[in-house]
């Protein structure tokens, strides 16, 4: 099932975003590309597509239920969902609650160590520049952000953390890191968009003590684990089990 | 000449450190070795130590002459130097006036744009992580500072600024940037340390509009434009002409 759609505004790297027949609306297609290392890394997952994007439609609800602003709208096919039409800020927004990846390349801090309070770091979406950190002077400097708005994105990603920590935490998940994107509608307000899943998360398994075998997240892909898929599927299980039917667009 | 020092404390890239017969004072040797892309990159320029160690002797003095409080105490050999014992804080401090260097590959930030307000920023000291950007909050995480002494340490940085970038304005040079250094003396007194040599400051000719004729810094053994000890000599005698006699220790 995919619902009519209009022409392709935009292709990313995981998705495809069309004109819906609102026009302060569109339509999101989840790929089943997967891309890792500034997309050095490829392949074709079969089945990531709908997978993402029913994780994400979980997430974004519980996200609505906690007065968080975010694009979703609804799904509109196994692939597919329907979401405001914003702007997006060219940033990627990190929350650490343990640390991994990047972090501890670039800092002492241990694989695994406990990050209190949550760590938030900005990046510039730049894949010509391989997505740098950025300063709160850089990101001044750039001026991508004002000072209210830079306030207002760390408003909302420390309250998607605050919200969804615990919700993974009931589902015998550890919400690890998690890289969150912005955008801002027609009337200026700034929503959560992009996509929350195994792809933008961090989530290790608390039933299972074993470093590797724990890991349900991209990191599968990345450092060549296998079962990234399954993993992937134990995701979209765990999330659903809270939230059975995320809704359909009408 | 050379001081009769006691034994060598520290061995680092482009110094030695040695016991001195002062319990709160160390000697410096400056080195001929030259390093660079984290030591990936090595060469012995002949000279060099000699160079940097009284041209640091010079900035020194114009930093003290303006009231900050810095880790010289004067010459005691043309590659020797006497200073403070400090326990070296393990940061670079980098002021930018102009973008150059890993700025524009980390930012869309041109070569030679203007910067303004002078950017600030903080690295991790440490080669084996390649020297990685801070922000604010992993600068705390890291605990290697507290805030009264972030304050203190962005006041002295951006002091030097004040002091030297007119000063070498003066001497046709443009001060593009620079990486400073700091300690902690016996009594918890924060001081600039290390040196203020082409081997840590850009500095552009003002009388070359050429951009790679014009540089007089570490960036032509970087870049391998040659010359480097010829551009060593051109800023020795250019701040030698407004500092014409830095003073030897007793």
């Amino acid at each position: 099932m995919k619902p009519i759609h209009g022409p392709l505004l935009y292709e990313g790297k995981a998705k495809k975003i069309f004109e819906s027949e609102f026009i302060s609306q569109v339509y999101v297609e989840f790929k089943d590309d997967a891309t890792a290392f500034n997309a050095l890394k490829r392949a074709e997952l079969e089945g990531k597509g709908r997978l993402n994007c029913q994780i994400s439609a979980c997430f974004f609800e519980k996200l609505e239920k906690d007065g968080i602003p975010t694009h979703y709208q609804g799904l509109a096919g196994e692939t597919w969902m329907r979401v405001d039409r914003v702007e997006i800020i060219p940033l990627e927004v990190v929350i650490r609650n343990l640390a991994a990846g990047s972090l501890c390349r670039e800092t002492p801090l241990k694989h695994g160590e406990e990050i209190n309070p949550p760590l938030l770091d900005f990046y510039y979406k730049d894949d010509s520049l391989s997505d740098p950190l950025l300063t709160s002077s850089r990101l001044k400097l750039l001026g991508l952000l004002n000072v209210d708005q830079q306030m207002e994105v760390e408003g909302i990603a420390r309250a998607v953390n605050e919200s969804l920590r615990p919700f993974c935490n009931d589902l015998d998940l550890t919400l690890v890191d998690f890289k969150l994107e912005f955008g801002v509608d027609s009337a200026g307000k700034i929503l959560l968009a992009d996509e929350i899943s195994p792809d933008t998360c961090r989530f290790w398994d608390q039933k299972l003590s074993d470093p590797e075998e724990c890991i349900l997240d991209k990191d599968r892909f990345r450092k060549d684990l296998g079962g990234v898929l399954d993993a992937y599927r134990e995701i979209l299980k765990r999330v659903q089990a809270a939230c059975p039917k995320p809704r359909y667009c009408k």
